[in-house]
C-alpha cells in the first residue's frame, strides 16, 4: 500500500490508497484516557480539492467497511461499497466535490488497529491496543483533515456505524460541517444490537484459535468463530422479507432434503459463503474493537440524557434518511434524531425510504435513496455556492 | 429416571416422569427412509384419565423444552415451563383433563436421541443417528399413546415447535384430535429462521470440542459453540422492546464503561448467563437435530404446496394464537395458517395477543392469552361432554 502523501488539487485516484502518520508530535487522546501517537491513517480519495477548499466530503464506513469506496478491493477484488455512486457527473460527482474516505481507528486496512504492529513492543497490539469510541474515530478522522489542510467539511455522510460518525461529527465539530448525511443509523446502540454485537464476539473468542487475542503471534487465525460472528450479523442486515424473496425455502443443488447437516437450503449455503469470505478480508480482534465502539455509542448519554443537546446551536444542516425494512436501525431510531434536531431548530429533512432490502438498502441500488441523497447535495451545494471544479 | 409404567386411572404423577421403550415389535419408519426400533420414550402425566379416556391433552414442548411441565427440572430445579398453568382449578385443570407431555424423538431428556447409546453398538449415536422430522417426532407420540390406550386426543397443544407438532397432529391424524392450539408457530420454517438455526448448528460445529459429532465418546463437550448458539437463539425469543424495557443500555455491576470485553452492559452479562446455563441441560448434538427437524417443516409442500389441503376435511376445532411482537413467529404465520383452515370451512378462531413480550410471550404471564386457552378448551370440553373426574 502506497504511502505517499496525498493528490493536490486535481489529480487522479491512487487505487490503492494513501498512508499518512498523525500524532506524530501530539498523541490523540482517547476517551479511555490512552494516549495514542503515532496514528496510521489509510484513506481514499476522489475528485479534486477545489482552489478555496470547500468541496470535501467526507464519506465514514460501516463496521466492516473500509476507505475503499470505489475501487476494487485489494483482496476480494470486489467493486467498492459505494462503487455506482462515485464518479464524474454521479451522485458524489467527482467533477464537482474532493470525497475523502479513511480506515476507521481500530480497522483493519491499514489504520492503526488491533492487527498493526505496536511501535513500542514490535509486535502486533492484539488485546493491548485500548479500546475506541466512535468519537475516537472521529478525532482521528479530524486529524486526517487537519492534515490534509481542510477546515470545513462541505458534508460528511454514512451509514450505519458510519451515520454514527455523521452524528459524533455534527456534535464535536459543529463548525467543521456544512452539512450532514446520517442514513440508516441511530444516536445510540440499542439493547438488541449490543445483544447480537456480544453474539459475535463471544463467537470469535470462543474459538481456540483466537488464543487469547494473540493469534497472530501463534500463527494462527480464529476463522470458524469469526465466520459465525459474520452470519449472525448477516441475517440483521437483510429483512426478512429480503431473505424470503432471495430464498425463501430454495433447496441448494437438490431436488429433496438430504436429511443431513449440510447446506440443503440456499439460505444455509449463502451464509456459509458470507462467513467463509469475511475472514478473508477482515481481523477478528478488529470485528471486537469496532462492535464494541458502536455499543458505546450514546450521544445523549453524552449530552446530560438529552439528545439534543448534542445538537444545540448547530449551523449544520441534516439529511437523515431510514428505511421501511431496516430492524436493525429501524426508522424510530432516525426519528429520534430529527426529533432531538428539531428540539433545537436544525435544518433538518427527514425520509423514511420504502424498501424491502433491510438494513443493507444503503449499499443498494434504491432510485429512491440516491434521489434524496442527490436532492440533498444539490441543494446544499448550491448554499455553499460549490460549482464543478473542471470546466466543460 | 424411573421406568415405571405409566399412571392407571386417578394416580399421582411421578415428578421425575416415566420411561417407555415403543417399537419393539414393530419399528417406526422415518420420513427419512430408517427404521428405527426400539425407541424409548421419555414422558410425563398430570391428571387423571377418565374411564372413557376422552380427557386427555397432549402437550408439545419447545425446541429447548422438555416434558417437566410442570416438574422441578432434574438439572436446573427450576419450575416446568408451564407449571404456573398445571394443576387443579388451573388453566390446564389436572381434576378435569388427564395431561400428557413427552420428550421427543432426537431431543436429550430421556427420550431416544442422538445422546442416547445405540443398542446396535453400544455407544452413542451422535450423528450416526437419523435426521428426523417434526412428521417422525408425531408418530413416537402417536405410538406413546396407543401405548397407554388412548385413541382420541381431547386437545393437542403447544408453541413454537409445539405448535408445528400440533398442526402435524391435525394433519396426520385428524381422527385422533378433537381440538388443537397452535401457539406462536408456523406451518413452514422461514428463511429467516432456517438462517438462525443455521448460525447456531454453524457454532457448535465450528467448536473442536464437538469432535465431529463424538465428543461423547471423546469425553469432550462443546460447551461454547452451544453457548453461542442459545445466545443467538436468545435474542429472537424476545422482542426488541422487552430488551429495551429489561436492560436497556445499564450498565453491568459498575458506574462507567470498563473500555474492555467484559460484560459492561446487562444485556451482555444476560446473554453469557442464559448460554452457560444452558450447556448443562442440553445437548450440542440433540440441538443440531431438533432445529434441522424445525428447517424442514413444510406442511404445504408436504400438501401439494396447498396448505388447505393439508386439513381437508378436517373435524378438529381449532384455536391459534399469536402475538403481537413476537418476530420469530409472527402474526402473518398465523394467519396463513387460518387462511388455510378458513379454506376449508374448518372450525378456527384466531386470537392475536398484544404483548411485548415477544416470541417467549407463549411461556410467560400473559393474563389474555390465558384467558383465551381457558376459554377454548372449555367450550370445547363442554362440547366433549367433559367434566371433571374428581367429585366436588
Amino acid at each position: 500500500m502506497t504511502t505517499q502523501e496525498p493528490p493536490g488539487a486535481c489529480t487522479s485516484p491512487n487505487p490503492l490508497g494513501y498512508k499518512v502518520e498523525l500524532g506524530l508530535d501530539r498523541p490523540i487522546k482517547l476517551d479511555c484516557g490512552v494516549e495514542l501517537g503515532p496514528v496510521t491513517v489509510a484513506y481514499q480519495t476522489y475528485g479534486t480539492l477545489n482552489a478555496d477548499r470547500s468541496n470535501a466530503i467526507l464519506m465514514c464506513h460501516a463496521l466492516t467497511g473500509d476507505h475503499y469506496v470505489a475501487d476494487p478491493h485489494p483482496i476480494t477484488g470486489k467493486p467498492g461499497w459505494w462503487n455506482e455512486l462515485v464518479g464524474p457527473g454521479l451522485l458524489f460527482d467527482t467533477d464537482r466535490y474532493f470525497l475523502i474516505c479513511s480506515n476507521v481507528l481500530g480497522g483493519c486496512m491499514g489504520t492503526t488497529g488491533p492487527k498493526e504492529i505496536n511501535p513500542a513492543t514490535g509486535k502486533p497490539w492484539g488485546l493491548s491496543f485500548p479500546v475506541i469510541t466512535i468519537g475516537d474515530m472521529v478525532l482521528v478522522q479530524a486529524r486526517l483533515l487537519d492534515h490534509l489542510g481542510i477546515e470545513t467539511l462541505f458534508c460528511v455522510v454514512g451509514g450505519s456505524m458510519g451515520g454514527m460518525q455523521v452524528l459524533e461529527w455534527a456534535q464535536s465539530f459543529p463548525d467543521r460541517v456544512f452539512a450532514a448525511l446520517p442514513i440508516a443509523t441511530a444516536a445510540r446502540h440499542s439493547a438488541q444490537n449490543i445483544a447480537f454485537h456480544e453474539v459475535g464476539r463471544q463467537a470469535i473468542v470462543a474459538d481456540p484459535d483466537w488464543c487469547n487475542g494473540d493469534y497472530l503471534l501463534e500463527g494462527k487465525r480464529p476463522h470458524r468463530g469469526l465466520a459465525v460472528a459474520r452470519m449472525a450479523a448477516h441475517i440483521t442486515y437483510l429483512s426478512e422479507t429480503a431473505l424470503h424473496k432471495k430464498f425463501g425455502r430454495k433447496l441448494q443443488d437438490r431436488q429433496s432434503f438430504a436429511y443431513g447437516f449440510d447446506a440443503d437450503f440456499q439460505v444455509e449455503s449463502y451464509l456459509r459463503h458470507q462467513g467463509s469470505t469475511f475472514v478473508d478480508r477482515f481481523d477478528a480482534n478488529s470485528y471486537l474493537y469496532i462492535t464494541r465502539a458502536m455499543d458505546y455509542f450514546d450521544l445523549a448519554a453524552e449530552n446530560g440524557g438529552v439528545l439534543a443537546n448534542a445538537f444545540a446551536g448547530t449551523k449544520t444542516r441534516f439529511c437523515v434518511a431510514s428505511f421501511t425494512s431496516d430492524w436493525l436501525f429501524p426508522t424510530a431510531e432516525s426519528r429520534a434524531i430529527v426529533q432531538a434536531l428539531n428540539a433545537v431548530a436544525a435544518n433538518v429533512s427527514f425520509v423514511e425510504i420504502k424498501s424491502d432490502k433491510g438494513h443493507d438498502a444503503f449499499l443498494l441500488d434504491e432510485p429512491e435513496f440516491h434521489a434524496t441523497l442527490t436532492g440533498f447535495l444539490d441543494g446544499a451545494a448550491a448554499h455553499r455556492g460549490l460549482r464543478p471544479c473542471k470546466a466543460g
